[in-house]
C-alpha cells in the first residue's frame, strides 16, 4: 500500500498542507495500519496521535514509530475503533478508509463512529470529501474472454460456445470486478453520481448511496460495462488537493471497479446513457 | 484453462497422435473439467469415453458434449474418482492432473487410483511421464519488493526498514509462490531433481518426491530463490510429445514456483549449488 505513490504522496502533502491545523494539536488516525499516516502528522506538529489499529499489523506500527522516535508523541493502540477508549478528544482526523469502488469493504462506518465520538465541536478530517463517479466503457478484455468460447471450435474442432453464458454469469456474479480501466475504453466524460460530506455524512446515509447519471458517447462504439472510481478531497489552508482514482488519472492500487451489462448496447457519437445507481442492500 | 494454448493443443496432439492406441477402445478421463480432452478422445477414435468430474462445471461438460453430439461416445459422470462405479474396465487414462509445481494440489492421487482400479493391463496412460526440474535464480521483482521498505525515508521522510524482515516472513510463510520467471533471472542449466513414472508409481511414492540436484552458475550474480518447474510426456507412435512449463518455454498457466533464500548468496561462473528437495511433509 505505502508502494502505491500516488496515494502516500497525496495522504503526506495533505497532511503537511495542514500544518496550521496540526500544530500542538491531538489526531486520532482511524485504522493506521503501519503508522505512515500517524507519523505524518507527527511530522506536520501535532502533539499527540492516537494510531488505532485492529490487525496485526499493529506491531509493525509499534516498531516503526519506535524507529523513528516518536513513541512520545504517536501512541499504538490496538483494537477496533468501536471499542477503544482515548483519553482525550481529538482535534483532527485522519483515515486511509476507501475501499474498492469507495465503499467496498470501506472504513468509513469507523471514521463516522469515531468523528461522532471523538472529535471536537469544529474539529477537522482529512481527507474531508468523497466524490463517486462512472463512465460507460467498452471492455476489450472482458468481450475478448467472452468471444473466446466461440473461436475454440475452429481452433480445436469442439464447439464450446456454451460456456459464452456460463463464463458471462461467473463474471456478473462476482462481488466486485477491479481492473486498470484504459484510458481508450472510456467512452464518455464521466459524470459525478454521488457526494459524501464526512462531516455529515451518516451510517443511515451509507446504506443508500445513490445518484443519477448522464452520459454523452464520444462515437461510435459498444458499451459492455460501466466502470465507477472515487476522488477524495483534502482541505487546505492554500487549494484543496485530490486524491483521484480515475482512469484518466496515474495508476492507484484501487484501480477502478467495473459493472458489467448483461447484453452490450452499440452507442453513436453522442447517444446519452443515463441512470441510478443505488447500494445492493436497496435492490428488490 | 482452455486458453492455455500450449497446454491444450499439447494435449490435443498427445492424444491424437495416440489414434492407433484409441480406436475402438474405452479411455477414462480423470477430472474431465469441460470435458474437452474426453472429445478430443472420441475424435481420435475412442468407442467410449468416461468423463469423471467432481465439480459443477460437470453440468458444462453435459451440455458441451450434446453441443458436440457425442452424447453416445462420451458419458460424463460426476463424482469423485474415488467413489464412481464404471461399468467396465478402460483401455486408456488420459487426464490434465497436474497443480502448480507438479504436485501442489495436483490429482495425482486419483489417477494412480483410477490406474490401479479402471486401468486393464497393458493399457496406455496419457501423459505418462513427469519430471520436476530446479535453477537458482535472481528475483528482481522480490529483491525490489524487499529493499523498496529502505528506500521510504528517503521518499517520505519515515524510516519504514524494519518493515523489511516482515516483508520477507509474508513471502516465506506463504503456501506457494507462483511467479512468470523471465528468462535473464534464471542463473544457470536447470537440473532435473525428480522422475514420475505414470505406470508404476504409487501413493506412498508421492509422499516423499525427492532428488539432488546440482548447477553451476553462468556468471557472478546473486541466488535469492530456486525456481521450480515440471515437463509431461505423452508417449507417441513416433517420438514423445513434451508439455514443458520451463521458463526457457512458452508461457503457461501453471509459470513457475519460486522457493526464496532465507538470505541471498552471491555466486560467480561456475559456482556449484547443490541440494535435496523433499516434500514438506517430511521436513523437521
Amino acid at each position: 500500500m505505502i508502494a502505491d505513490t500516488i496515494r502516500t504522496n497525496t495522504y503526506r502533502l495533505g497532511i503537511l498542507r495542514n500544518r496550521k491545523a496540526m500544530e500542538g494539536k491531538v489526531v486520532l488516525d482511524v485504522g493506521a495500519g503501519t503508522g505512515v499516516l500517524s507519523i505524518f502528522c507527527a511530522q506536520a506538529g501535532a502533539r499527540k496521535v492516537y494510531a488505532v489499529e485492529a490487525s496485526s499489523i499493529v506491531e509493525q506500527a509499534v516498531r516503526i514509530v519506535k524507529l523513528n522516535s516518536m513513541e512520545d508523541r504517536v501512541e499504538v493502540i490496538k483494537g477496533t475503533l468501536e471499542t477503544v477508549d482515548l483519553p482525550e478528544q481529538v482535534d483532527v482526523i485522519v483515515s486511509e478508509w476507501m475501499g474498492y469502488a469507495l465503499l467496498h469493504e470501506s472504513m468509513l462506518n469507523s471514521v463516522i463512529f469515531a468523528r461522532d465520538k471523538w472529535l471536537k465541536p469544529g474539529g477537522l478530517i482529512l481527507p474531508d470529501k468523497a466524490e463517486l463517479f462512472i463512465a460507460p466503457i467498452n471492455d476489450l478484455v472482458v468481450e475478448d474472454r467472452l468471444n473466446f468460447w466461440s473461436t475454440v471450435k475452429s481452433q480445436y474442432g469442439v464447439d464450446m460456445s456454451s460456456m459464452t453464458d456460463f463464463a458471462k454469469k461467473c463474471i456478473m456474479n462476482r462481488d466486485i470486478t477491479v481492473n486498470l480501466v484504459t484510458v481508450e475504453d472510456v467512452l464518455s466524460h464521466p459524470s459525478k453520481f454521488a457526494d459524501l460530506d464526512l462531516y455529515t455524512v451518516t451510517m443511515e446515509n451509507l446504506r443508500s448511496v445513490r445518484g443519477g447519471f448522464r452520459c454523452e458517447c464520444f462515437g461510435s462504439s459498444s458499451i459492455n460495462a460501466f466502470c465507477v472510481w472515487f476522488a477524495v478531497t483534502f482541505a487546505g489552508e492554500d487549494k484543496p488537493l485530490v486524491l483521484s482514482t480515475s482512469p484518466f488519472s496515474p495508476e492507484t492500487h484501487w484501480k477502478q471497479a467495473v459493472l458489467y451489462l448483461d447484453e452490450a448496447v452499440d452507442v453513436m457519437q453522442d447517444t446519452k446513457s443515463t441512470g441510478t445507481r443505488r447500494r445492493e442492500e436497496e435492490d428488490d
